[in-house]
């Protein structure tokens, strides 16, 4: 493959050269993952909550959304907000609420957001009560069970369950029922252990509703959600929800513990070759870890991809490069197999790099520049962040 | 030391409670980082060009340069932009330049901005002289000196300097100098070390300086800079400028390798405790990866203060609790020497994480919430990201 003849010199957008770095955004890649997930979720039988937090864009989560309305799931209040003012009203907030947020989910809930709250402990139970009965406000709660000892949560076992979820019913809230993320799942390593894993998940959250159920509580919303379960969950008897985010772009990550293809990965950071250290065969470009992130995902993987992998503006994998070193403002290329010398790529030819963890290296962007089916960019997508 | 007696319940702004995470700037510890910095430079005779890829705050970087006018560093030609709308106007933009950020270039000249690039290659420096030519603009060029065989730059004693520089000045263009950055002072773990890395950085830049001069370049600026090497100077002899950008927050990797003390840290997370989960005696809080970045610079140091070390509201660190990992929104925090149970921190108690790298951590936030020195914060100052 010789790069400068399969390559164009330069990506523009309306006649204008382009600065990079910058981040791609593949629109029929994404549409193609969009599209394995919804086929999932209705073999599943189930409704799809998508977790917005990977994308943070009202256009990219408007073809995940089943209306206008939602559902959605966030992870910020910010987020919340932010999709709000774009028409949202159903939207789940999937981190155990701190008590410095409670004013911001009570505007939400006044602005008419069908605001969904978790926690996991009497301690935040009792502390959101006593919020809730002075503003004379219902908030929906769901209690956060933990699958895998992963992060947070109550195990489904655990007698606070019950205790969390009488407490929040004579406080007056709604317990609106249980959910849980299967983090763990990122770190599965065949299809086996995905199923397996997507299984423990339902249990989890199944037993837990089924406890609250013998005691009294009804429990309507019994959701699940991680990108690896949602997609080799084999059935989901019990549940009714499910969430997932990464799916839309897919990663390194996932691609490495084999939920997708390399080449499903949807978006890629244009980086421009800046200089070469012909003796250590290094090509130098101007992605480093500010646009990549600082996200060493792979590092624990069978095959560790660095920083990122290196393609064409095709966006298909150069072999063997990688993104072996990155600071704020430069990438280091480098060939795992020596089979291309640092020569390969001049200084102004320009790469697409695949991310680790689609969450982290898009957040390092304003906007996604939408390389359409022709490989052209018409427009940009703006996403927002911070808190 | 009991944490509900030591901290205030929540930090305030305005009277209002101010949501959680952000990030904390010190605004004592900032002042003494910069005047030990100031004291150096003037000890050494040079002058100073700071760096403000870190800091990407115009409030910030005023306490830093000589002037409204500069001398600054930047590492995007945004940074340019936006110095040059408040007013600055002599600024090395301190990455060799791609092609395609030639005509970026060309309007901050043509804007007044006395911009100084850089270039490390017959390459690149054929492709700037084609485009300044046919655009009838001097640039002034400054040749990257590799110090160390940390990342980009020419070698001191390279034929390609010299060629790199008759070529810039056969082409109209102005060679300005050579610069050098001795990134790998941060991997030094010794006073000694240190050193001999700033005798290391400066030999380079002088040699190539030198050898220039024998070649009929007058090479007026000779620059070098990096924090750890700018402190550890003895002298600069043959040096006309240092660059040095995260002494002014330092952090927790200049820490471990003896540059500043934990103490002089002067960004920190504030974050909440949201959870717990007491068989792993782990707390959970709202700030992740998020918010402190993926930077694990420490794991390759002799303590690892994993995602960040916890601090008590007055920024002392909580013996001997570390964010030991994290998720998008979710920081676990842990007590290495078992001193502390989980139960230690209730849920919805603030504390303050120092960070790895803080131009990783803070590029995270659109704002610095600046505590004053009677630990009040009364205003925020913007920062800005992207290119």
């Amino acid at each position: 493959m010789n790069i400068s003849s399969s390559v164009a010199p330069t990506l523009t957008m309306d006649g204008l050269v382009l600065e990079t770095p910058l981040l791609l955004l593949d629109e029929q890649r994404m549409e193609a993952n969009v599209a394995r997930m919804k086929r999932q979720i209705e073999r599943l039988g189930v409704s799809f909550r998508p977790h917005v937090k990977t994308n943070k864009c009202i256009e990219v989560s408007r073809l995940l959304m089943a209306s206008d309305d939602g559902p959605i799931t966030v992870s910020t209040l910010k987020e919340a907000e932010y999709f709000a003012s774009k028409g949202v009203r159903d939207i789940l907030y999937a981190v155990c609420i701190a008590p410095n947020k409670f004013e911001h989910a009570l505007r939400l809930v006044r602005q008419g957001v069908r605001l969904k709250l978790i926690l996991d402990s009497v301690e935040a139970a009792t502390l959101l009560v006593e919020f809730a009965r002075a503003q004379s406000v219902v908030f929906d709660v769901l209690i956060e069970i933990d699958a895998d000892d992963h992060r947070s949560g109550l195990k489904p076992g655990a007698g606070e369950v019950i205790a969390v979820a009488d407490l929040l019913r004579d406080g007056g809230l709604s317990v609106a029922g249980v959910m849980t993320h299967a983090g763990s799942s990122y770190e599965c390593d065949s299809d086996a252990a995905l199923r397996l894993m997507a299984e423990q998940e339902r249990l989890a959250v199944v037993n837990a509703a089924t406890r609250l159920r013998e005691s009294g509580h009804p429990c309507p919303v019994v959701s699940v959600g991680s990108t690896p379960t949602a997609l080799f969950a084999e059935h989901l008897d019990g549940v009714t929800e499910v969430r997932a985010g990464v799916f839309v772009f897919f990663d390194l990550v996932m691609a490495g513990i084999g939920v997708c293809k390399v080449d499903d990965i949807a978006v890629s950071v244009l980086g421009t070759v800046i200089g070469h250290q012909p003796e250590k065969n290094w090509t130098l470009i101007d992605a480093g870890w500010m646009a990549m992130s600082r996200d060493r995902g792979t590092s624990r993987q069978r095959v560790d991809q660095g920083y990122g992998l290196v393609c064409d503006m095709q966006g298909r994998p150069i072999e063997d490069l990688v993104l072996i070193g990155a600071n704020q403002e430069h990438g280091i290329v480098a060939s795992r197999s020596g089979a291309h010398p640092s020569s390969y790529l001049p200084v102004g030819t320009q790469v697409r790099v695949l991310p680790s963890h689609a969450c982290a290296t898009a957040a390092q962007f304003p906007c996604y520049h939408v390389l359409a089916p022709d490989q052209v960019v018409r427009e940009t997508w703006n996403r927002f962040s911070g808190w």
